[in-house]
């Protein structure tokens, strides 16, 4: 008989058993997209570092021109220089004098604003300017970008596309990056006979990359105890999380379980109140985590979803993104045992304008068929036996609607 | 001056010339995940084929053990064999007769259920049976993971993992992907002389690998239209699509979209009304597209997520999944120009219980803090001029809460 645990307690007492002594990689800008970062980072300056033409035209002093029109010109006399864009030149203009500057370029000390080159005449080395200028007109100010004391990432937070352009942007070449690694085992003598596949590694597989863990192999061991526990134990040396997949329940040959038991973990809790993935266990083996799955597509994925992912979060600190959401209006009830947080999943649908969930139910909790056929799931609370039919839930969105 | 061209309209032209002809790749279903299905799936079987034990036991006619019970048990002898998990062995059970199968064998001829091994007990080549069995219990049936027929994944859509498992159980070991290349050129003479780095294409590599665009070559071009025109050319001879970042304007020395127009596109929009990223150019060339997206980051993202992104969906059929949203009540106004598609940032909290949305306009339309400081955008509508402070909106998520 199962004695169970509820999630909230399951993710309390395992994460705070886990050690944190993560492994922390430089990789370069264009290796770390999604990553999760592994420190705060901090801009340092001011980007741009000075004001910067937005215009191609001359770099004046905008008290200079403040009278300047079509009618009544001001006159500029430039200094020997063009500021190319991206440059910057160590003079300083004085009143009544402009330099020639690019688009992009860095406007020499004692220039406050840009006039456009269409707004000049130029004879020589004097330019006649037909347009005022405000200060601060045709630039862009230091620190405009980015600017210095900006918090650009944060521990834990995915590195997202704007993080990159703005690391570049201040000279980073490299970011550092918490390395989680992880390790499948599927478990199954008929597996190892070829006279079957884990597919449910797949659904282990893409979670996992999907949140930014690193797989670093997924493995097939047989029915046997000693087996499963000595994989378990030389993977548990090169990763943070061993998964095992397969054989999580209380049947006699169900050794996965019994192999994580083996290893004498400080933590181990088997029996978890969500529905599906009743079986799941989570426990801690000198700090590292290991988890067992069913090997039932959907109840593993519910394991990752309810239990796996709360567990990286308090443990990591990693910000994972929500999934988009829709409410919509259930076709039939939804049923959970009391206590059980459950994992419904449903095909979400557009009918005359409004959206209706129905609830798949289809060949059993363990299918295949609820997930592929579905595009979103609603999570029942403990406290809930499920919802009615007709009733508007909140659905994860997990495909197209 | 400018002439706009609503996103509606571009859209509509622009992928209505371009070609379809993409390249397909058959992926390894370690390497097809979140790529783009090449072709519809369908299930050409069930699975599993047959009825399949759920529990260790023994396979028997449920209408043999229907009066079983612990104080008038039935006797069924057992045929000599055991049929292990993924195994089926070519034997009709007849009346009175069972066989020994283990969890995920698949029942034999003639049997309809599995007794479990503790409801019975066994006298060498006979078995009492004390509990009795209903027609299917602890068997699943045929098709009842997937059925024939059930579509796995149709021609467009992002496969995911559990696509992958259910490709992996049918006995797929590679998935049709259509392989869709891009290519990025940065333009300016600064990036080129090492005076500035072209960060904006960070934001445009990571949009596209995250919209299964594979980024194959990442370029850097000088201030010279025949140059940029002529690395474009052969770009097109690669790639299906190449944008141009920077150089989109109307100044004498944006040549990026004079070089587009010197390779005699059949299609080609520039100044399109979103704002930012008015300066936006797309063109079709030889069926192919090409982008000209502004320099600055802001202004290069809101070009891809309001006028590429539709594009992309029409064109190669891609079904991205929506982003999450939230409902959210503005801290301050956000004003666009009437008939232009507005994409403004905000940064979204939490404060007393509700949803709060404040908008970004530090630095300018084109700065990065906006972005790397903000958590969502918020799509302006070309009919409206706005969103008044306090009024709720709806906020598309890229980053936490």
């Amino acid at each position: 008989m199962w004695k169970l645990t509820r999630v909230h307690d399951v993710v309390e007492k395992v994460s705070n058993l886990l050690k944190r002594d993560f492994c922390m990689v430089h990789l370069s800008l264009e290796d770390a997209l999604n990553k999760i970062c592994g420190a705060d980072i901090v801009s340092n300056k001011n980007f741009p570092p000075y004001m910067k033409a937005t215009m191609d035209g001359y770099a004046v002093r905008s008290e200079d021109c403040e009278e300047a029109s079509y009618t009544s010109p001001v006159l500029i006399k430039l200094l020997p220089y063009h500021i190319y864009s991206g440059e910057k030149i160590s003079v300083r203009i004085g009143s009544g004098e402009g330099v020639a500057i690019e688009t992009g370029g860095f406007l020499p000390e004692g220039a406050d604003s840009v006039v456009r080159v269409e707004d000049t005449v130029r004879r020589n080395s004097e330019i006649m300017i037909y347009r005022k200028v405000s200060k601060y007109e045709n630039v862009s100010l230091p620190g405009e970008e980015l600017a210095k004391g900006d918090v650009i990432l944060r521990r834990g937070d995915l590195i997202r596309p704007w993080h990159l352009a703005a690391l570049e942007a201040l000279g980073f070449d490299a970011v550092p990056v918490l390395y989680i690694k992880a390790s499948v085992i599927c478990t199954g003598d008929e597996f190892v006979r070829g006279k079957a596949v884990p597919f449910t590694r797949r659904i282990v597989e893409g979670w996992l990359y999907e949140h930014a863990i690193d797989v670093k192999e997924i493995l097939i061991a047989g029915d046997d105890p000693h087996e499963i526990a000595s994989l378990l134990k030389e993977l548990l040396e090169e990763n943070d999380i061993v998964v095992l997949c397969g054989g999580s329940s209380l049947g006699s040959k169900d050794y996965s379980v019994k192999a994580v038991k083996k290893l004498g973990p400080e933590a181990h809790i088997h029996g978890i109140a969500i529905q599906p993935g009743k079986t799941t266990a989570l426990s801690s083996i000198k700090g590292k985590l290991v988890v067992n799955l069913s090997g039932l597509p959907v109840a593993a994925l519910a394991g990752l979803e309810l239990v796996v992912k709360p567990i990286l979060e308090k443990w990591i600190g990693v910000k994972y993104l929500p999934r988009p959401t829709v409410r919509a209006k259930l076709t039939k009830k939804i049923t959970v045992k009391l206590g059980f947080r459950g994992f419904a999943r449903v095909k979400v649908f557009t009918k005359n304008g409004s959206l209706y969930a129905e609830p798949l139910t289809v060949g059993g909790s363990g299918s295949l068929r609820s997930l592929v056929l579905g595009n979103g799931f609603v999570v029942v609370p403990e406290d809930l036996e499920g919802f009615d039919e007709g009733e508007v839930v909140e659905v994860e969105l997990y495909g197209r609607i």
